[in-house]
């Protein structure tokens, strides 16, 4: 019997991880693959919600845990993370020796995992490449690109913007985007089915559901870092005045989540709104069904992008990080403006929920990955194609 | 009076160094920059040839002296050096507080300066961008186009591939490579006044230059690390089988350096051939003047694909390292075949010198680059062009 | 003129910050001494106090800043931040030049500094060696001492200590601890001439102070980690049950630190005790006079060792945090027991104030370490004299 | 069955693993006790001499890899190579979960073994603790006395000087120098039954053994590092002078390491002195053998002092490297002073083969230790016992 092909994936963030949860799964159940985990970063801090345990909660057995994040509230410490990074995750990919290794989108440090294994010659497997943001986040994102060897994208003009970018046609797939499979999922059963006090605890206050709720998730916006507390601000008093249940998600780490971070707890200690409640982190699958049965998602999450295309949830989508990426009919783009935003909101939450579009995928990119994945020619020699 | 722009370059090796020269010199007398310069990596080091001892002798200040290396023959080193470098790079920019930052074509560690810069939102300028090889090298040239925000190309081909990456027009400019500008001085008076055997010393043999000479310069192939020795034992053989008189220069350091080392220090104890002199450096000026009066120049260096093509110098390249590069009439390529690189050498001895082409520029890159960079707004936000 | 000894000091927190001040101050103001200062570690960070702002308002001038705490739950991570300080001081004394370094008690990070300045053959100042606490923090603090070549201890027993360790006796000065010379001058004038309240916020209940009241600083015990949030709880709850109004101050940085935070965090959202302020920090100044016009300090603090007995403020110590240091008539020792803690409080709370004593020195030390500095020949080779 | 021991070395130079070789073994094959290897830093390096190798083909297996030697001819590279070892050891401990660390004597990047295990509470063993040297390597030493928990010494006065130290009784243990029991074995089969040049190559000239050779083994002296290519000219010259035909081993890694090499390396390109050969390494049992068929051994290794006292070879020691270490009758010392060498060497020569002595053991420290380490209670706390 042939050797299974080793993939090693290192998840270094709570929302990386929630997006590529059915890969890991494919991976895992593919009989001519080996699933090997790596836990970085942010995901193993108690401050960031503790991915891992949800990791380890859902089955998946973690070959190393690489602690690389450099306390500070600026870019240095981000810089100097990224570096750390790359000669820990050098070491670990030189004990594991995997046959390739899968980065993740965007986020800043996953240029370490990428540089730790092109310089080893390990095939090297990009998801998420092709998207546009504007800012720092896309620059990792196409110098990932320009890493990779293998690029598995989520919508057709990503993959345009790959194959333009210099890629070999033969190793840029479409595959959709995976986290659409968990949406899928909770399509067939979107029942609320869990209390989110009890089962999540969080701060805040306590509400019925009953009359409908509003979920918030807003991220700082990594180069515009002075501005993420004043940002924050902006959404936390409309939320405040509209007195409509909310539930609202603390950020995950970059140089300005402690602005947004400080915003809302500060907020918080002086005005105390009963009709928020504050939560760290939830299973994928329950932050969906949360969702799906909401009024409405405000912020800045790709969430209201991606899955909430596919599953229909009216989105307020504040401020620049989604720009230029692919949107179904769901979603109303609005300003850092606490008139626009209110606005926004209400027409939302007026209208009937919105029709469904399928241009993230269609609930099977994992599998698709894996197969792929399984069967593909490895290299880490290539070419621009021009 | 308006602040001076200051400008920072990091040199990290013999070979960078020697190609921006120009540009530093232009940046240093224009009056409305600043040049600050950070040496690093094996720039510092004596193995390779204690680059920083001509950059101070060329009258230039050193902001900043950044160790970096990690010892060892493997690529895992290769990739903790370049971790170490963001490190280390991101404390260096924090202090010195640049407008920008100046990064060198392909080599591993110049990543480590793209990241350190674009993290911490300082515009990145990138030298040599576009280009073509076919490994690592490519990955990390094509990586840092996209880190980058300002891109300085050596020829119209090069500028072409920036373009189709998604790169802003307005901030891609094909200035020629500096390394012509150092062989435009070398042209106005080529005559080669000084004894090699004196001024640089080596090891190895010594002879007469009366009947002509050979130049060899070979690299290791990044990765195709084993094969190392192997290559640079073929070249050897043939040289040594020749009889005619050459100077030989060892490589600058890769995770194959030592290979290549190793494979010309065991030949060399074996078989002392009396009519090669060993050099680890020489000015960059004098190198020229060395090209100019010699045969041939055999290896595979990129001098010999750029100044050789504008001094019009015969060349033999060997391998893969120069692929896809635009070069003139001057080079013949063989591949690591000792019968074929024997054959090429004769070929080049016997035929007149050849014809010169300015494909790489006329001699003034580094006063165009300097202009450039005096005027044109700086940004550290992109995004893709399509 | 000769020109000024430099003595580069390094703050890695918030306590070492105080414990020094009057040091740094002389060395600052002696015409025969230059300050260099360079703050690093948990010293720079909001979440344990930012001390910097603190330095910063005290008119010191800030020569470098590292961040070099790694982010983690754990042992491995305190490792890990030691290396990295290494590697960075390393960088900041090579560009600082001092002709001698300043390191400060046992925390797990100063060896960092002490290794940095060691390898670098500049001279070791240690201050405060020569105690005992007998987990981690005294094996790092005797360490120092083994790479130190100038020893300032604070009490007669420390002298011994250091002196039976093989130290020479001519660079061993009992010159008390510094920490005394602010107790020193809050002893001139001791009124509360502040609101807590207001001048620095914290979190938690607000109450009248005419009734007295007490203080809590409890930092985890370093080796101890898992028991850090149950040895918190007990506290929280005898506090809590004694309904006295208390100021109670968050612990600095360790591998338990979490653990405590977290015990006081939880405790605090569960019961909200009105008659508990939370404060992160205070000017040393400040917190002197708050003890002084308090009925008690409790917890494990080192101040209720040395400050509180020049000061002769009662005090219960808990556990084993500062076993075998020389204490006054001030102290009440207890166990991690609620019953003996709740008694040893009523007790210090029912007896008049105790005497005061002077092991800990008499309110001069800054200058006499000034002083010794300033004259005494430096040198970095030495050895045991025995 | 009870679980065994989990005891992990450490080796991070050449001369290290010589001098634990016995122990090692003797730990692999205790019944009660586990060997996990590490082999780091420039036992890695073929610069010098790739330890690794001798390791291997000994028969260990080697549990992890460390490359954490920085490049640069500094001490700053120094301090950086020791921090990166914390970095890279602490994540080797967290992995292999030893019950003790085993750190060996005084070179600079031991202590990042002590730091990495203390931290981690993991119960240290030191080697060779208590002996006295006058720089850097003493500093190391006792540090790494103050961190460790178990020690193993090699004489009764280092035994002595431990427990001044303030290190408890209970846990220093005299059970000499392991590396006399190398050189008990070699005592039982003197015979020099290999060919040098044959089996170990190096450079330089070839000879015969019959008229009898000197030995020399010469260390830079990390503190005084700008004269060590002084230094080892000295001693090249006289060697030279006396045509004495000679074994010379190239130093270990240092600050002053390539002064060292690059005296001897310039000197040998210049003289080519023909009755000198030079090698990078041998194996322990074939270097002991020839250290007893050899007239004389000259330099300042410490075999001169331990081995050769055993062995009865005459040793001629320069300088301070070994000042204040119990020696036998063997030793002459002599100062870096031409004269004083030579006519020490030749009163060696002259007299002869000197008396044995018995004060560094008798060849059983390897079994002493493990069986020591197989019933120890092990503990990770202690204090100083005064």
């Amino acid at each position: 019997m042939a050797e299974k092909r080793k993939i090693c994936a290192v998840i270094t963030a709570r929302p990386s991880y929630s997006r590529v949860k059915t890969v890991l799964q494919a991976i895992k159940a593919h009989p001519k693959l080996e699933l090997q985990l790596v836990v970085a970063g942010s995901a193993l801090l108690d401050r960031y919600g503790t991915a891992v345990n949800f990791i380890e909660k859902d089955g998946f057995t973690i070959n190393d845990k690489v602690f690389m994040v450099l306390e500070g509230e600026n870019k240095t410490a981000m810089a100097k993370t990224t570096g750390l990074g790359v000669m820990e995750l050098a070491n670990v990919f030189y004990n594991l020796q995997p046959d390739a290794v899968l980065t993740i989108a965007d986020r800043f440090e996953t240029i370490a995992t990428s540089i730790a294994a092109a310089y080893q010659n390990i095939p090297l497997i990009h998801l998420q490449g092709g998207e546009v943001t504007g800012n720092i986040d896309e620059k990792v994102r196409h110098a990932n690109t320009k890493l990779a060897d293998i690029h598995f994208v989520t919508s057709e003009d990503a993959r345009e913007r790959v194959l333009k970018m210099g890629e070999d046609e033969a190793y840029v797939f479409n595959t959709g985007c995976p986290s659409i499979d968990i949406a899928s999922e909770v399509q067939k059963s979107p029942k609320l089915d869990y209390n989110p006090f009890e089962k999540y605890g969080g701060v805040g206050g306590t509400f019925s559901l009953d009359e409908g709720y509003l979920v918030v998730m807003q991220h700082p916006v990594t180069t515009e870092y002075d501005a993420a507390k004043n940002d924050v601000l902006k959404t936390l008093r409309i939320i405040d005045e509209l007195k409509i249940p909310t539930f609202w998600f603390w950020p995950n780490v970059d140089a300005g989540a402690d602005g947004t971070s400080n915003g809302i707890r500060s907020y918080r200690e002086k005005n105390n709104p009963k009709h928020i409640r504050f939560f760290k982190n939830m299973e994928p699958f329950d932050f969906l069904k949360l969702l799906v049965n909401g009024k409405c998602l405000v912020g800045n999450s790709s969430v209201g992008i991606r899955e909430c295309s596919y599953l229909g949830v009216p989105v307020v989508n504040i401020g620049t990080r989604q720009n230029r990426r692919l949107r179904g009919e769901n979603v109303i783009d609005v300003a850092y403006d606490e008139i626009e935003i209110k606005k926004a909101i209400e027409m939302q939450i007026a209208t009937p929920k919105n029709k469904k579009s399928f241009v993230y995928g269609s609930g099977d990119s994992g599998i698709k990955i894996a197969n792929i994945l399984a069967d593909i020619p490895l290299r880490f020699h290539k070419t621009i194609t021009y």
